[in-house]
């Protein structure tokens, strides 16, 4: 049994049709537009076009042919910005120009189904949850132009009115300009390891985190300390949630997770430094890359449309 | 109803008959021993005099006398130090001597009766949300000579396997010695307020974070200064746990929150200041004063006789 699962992102939104084992079929990109109501259009014509290929007969796997007996009603749609799925509303995404928009109703009305709205990076973390190595107790956190986490405990995603894993958000001191306050994205993201980078040396452009990961290797010292001031960020950040919510795996995901073990073996060492009598977490990578978050919000749909409560 | 309640101190322990109000009928307070199994034998002490009192008909309330009709089986005993509820364990208590006790099993075994394991702090969190003004999703900070959490996510506390909110044991630098880390309870528990200002002044003695509080007010910058690292610690506390958590309401108890608005108004003010565009929690204190424990822990125990699931 299928389930379609929608991922909006900044620039694409990646669907599919997502079975049970979170295996993927049919996967389809498409542009984002900007605007609430031109991206419920946007949805609603994907939504179309996967029910036109299942009434034509076109979609097959091992089985044979995945006919309209074999897809769940319910559609996930994962949003990114800040998003209060338990309300169905949208709360903020300031690059996609919406604030407060009742976008699972929205939505549904376009889509003429039923709609289980989902936020881009807990649904990340869901799908690490169930199919990756996260466990049901996790802070999954996305390092990508910024920095967000999705929090799963006993299985069930935290919400919080939207606000929960919002930790790129909270305001520390820049090590590097300690009279500056900074949300603490600015000092950590990906985005940022290379921005800070710049900002240091007589560098026109780089090719983001991954090159300044690259000179860090090869003994430069200014992409040392930048990736070093990110790691501090982040391992307190870490601290603070195993101080909090107790044992929980720590999974890295979004684009900073492709420096590997350059970035996960400094960061368990500055949190061993810092965790004291707690339990030191494990701190692992991300599994299952960009297509996560389209199985995840697919699980939710998945979920709610059986009628299982979290 | 009754059920009885009782909260193992590090010096005393107190118990009471609580009904579904929360309100406490017969309160004790008995020296707690050191060591597990004599406490396991105080605290099955302390049940058969309650059972006593019950039985010789010497307990009345507002509806005549508290018969055994009226007293549920069930016994809730919280404890303090590291304690994994939902495995009955008491994981560590430096200060009572025990570590990774069977607790519950072996006070089961003292008492002759079903006994639900609880932690002080998770105790007395359940009951600020249950009969204070807490609400269901809440931080409540337990400042005394230590610092503990008692997080409580949609009605239900949150274990972790024993060492969620111990938000006290993360390490920190020291701002007063920028070259020192140091557990956080170290700068911002009550204790080390008394402590902190001792050591940096000619005093002999003090009494407690209370004296140093009041001197603050009458303009001793040290007594200002040192309760000033200590709002900070504690306001990055908070917004990590905003950060992590979305929508809490924050709740300050133990004995630093005798201090009121002294300690609360500049706690939001440094909140407010590194909350960036996160939901600024409501900071409040604690309700229900120091018998909150006895009443959360009876509470707990009344849920498990009643087979309610969190």
């Amino acid at each position: 049994m299928y389930t379609l699962g929608i991922d909006v992102g900044g620039t694409t939104i990646k669907s599919a049709l997502v079975d049970p084992a979170g295996s993927l079929l049919a996967k389809k990109r498409t542009p984002t537009p900007k605007g609430a109501e031109p991206l419920a259009q946007t949805v609603a014509q994907i939504a179309r076009e996967y029910e036109t290929l299942i009434h034509d007969g076109e979609l097959h796997d091992y089985r044979g042919v995945v006919d309209e007996t074999r897809v769940r009603h319910t559609v996930g749609v994962a949003v990114p910005g800040v998003v209060d799925e338990e309300a169905g509303c949208a709360v903020l995404s300031v690059n996609l120009g919406w604030e407060d928009v009742p976008m699972a109703e929205l939505l549904q009305k376009e889509i003429g189904r039923p709609v289980v709205l989902g936020h881009d990076v807990r649904s990340g973390a869901l799908a690490e949850s169930i199919w990756g190595q996260a466990g049901p107790n996790t802070v999954f956190l996305a390092i990508g132009t910024g920095i967000a986490a999705g929090v799963i405990l006993d299985g069930k995603p935290r919400v919080g009115r939207g606000w929960a894993g919002e930790v790129g958000q909270s305001i520390i001191h820049d090590p590097f300009n300690p009279s500056q306050r900074v949300p603490m994205e600015q000092i950590a993201s990906a985005a940022s390891i290379a921005r800070r980078f710049l900002e240091r040396t007589s560098y026109d452009s780089i090719d983001g985190a991954r090159e300044v990961f690259e000179l860090a290797a090869k003994g430069n010292s200014v992409a040392k300390q930048v990736i070093d001031e990110a790691c501090e960020a982040l391992a307190d950040s870490v601290v603070s949630a195993v101080s909090l919510l107790g044992q929980v795996r720590i999974v890295i995901g979004g684009g900073l997770a492709e420096a590997g073990p350059d970035l996960i073996n400094p960061l368990r060492q500055k949190v061993r430094n810092r965790i004291g009598v707690l339990p030191e977490p494990e701190i692992i990578g991300a599994k299952l890359g960009s297509w996560a978050q389209t199985r995840g919000i697919a699980y939710a749909a998945m979920r709610q449309e059986l009628g299982l409560s979290w």
